[in-house]
């Protein structure tokens, strides 16, 4: 992986972690505010979010038994937000 | 953090981490599926799909700064199935 800013993506990852880890999460707000404004989740998958909940969920085990902050900060609210979806995807 | 199964879980750490990312990677799938079917992707948020995709993207750099197969694995295939809903929604 030789390319003109390899350095700098090297000397960063952890700040290119962070952002991939906060644009994963926040990107579950649009979908939640969306769904308790128009009460409607006909065309989402509910097998998806049960799939993807209890996934995060272990993510977040994973990430207590690495002890690592980044996996159990991003992973929790990720499990808040897609539960929120799923929530509302049982309700309505 | 002293539960039971303790040991268990810390000397099995990647296994728990191969099956936190099957799972939130395969989760996608049945959405796919579903609007590939159905044509339909009034329900899902734009902004949630684009948010996800460019973040999925961040952490398949994040795991090649990283030399981290599980993580370009997992992400690169969460990518190509983000993208298939992604698109869906823009055609349909």
């Amino acid at each position: 992986m030789d390319f003109f800013f390899e350095g700098y993506l090297l000397s960063h990852g952890n700040v290119i972690g962070f952002i991939a880890g906060t644009l994963t999460t926040i990107s579950f707000l649009p979908q939640v505010y969306y769904v308790y404004r128009s009460k409607k989740t006909t065309d989402i998958s509910l097998s998806m979010y049960l799939l993807f909940f209890f996934g995060v969920l272990t993510w977040l085990v994973y990430g207590l038994i690495l002890g690592s902050p980044p996996i159990i900060f991003f992973n929790a609210i990720t499990l808040l937000l897609s539960g929120a979806v799923l929530l509302a995807k049982l309700i309505y």
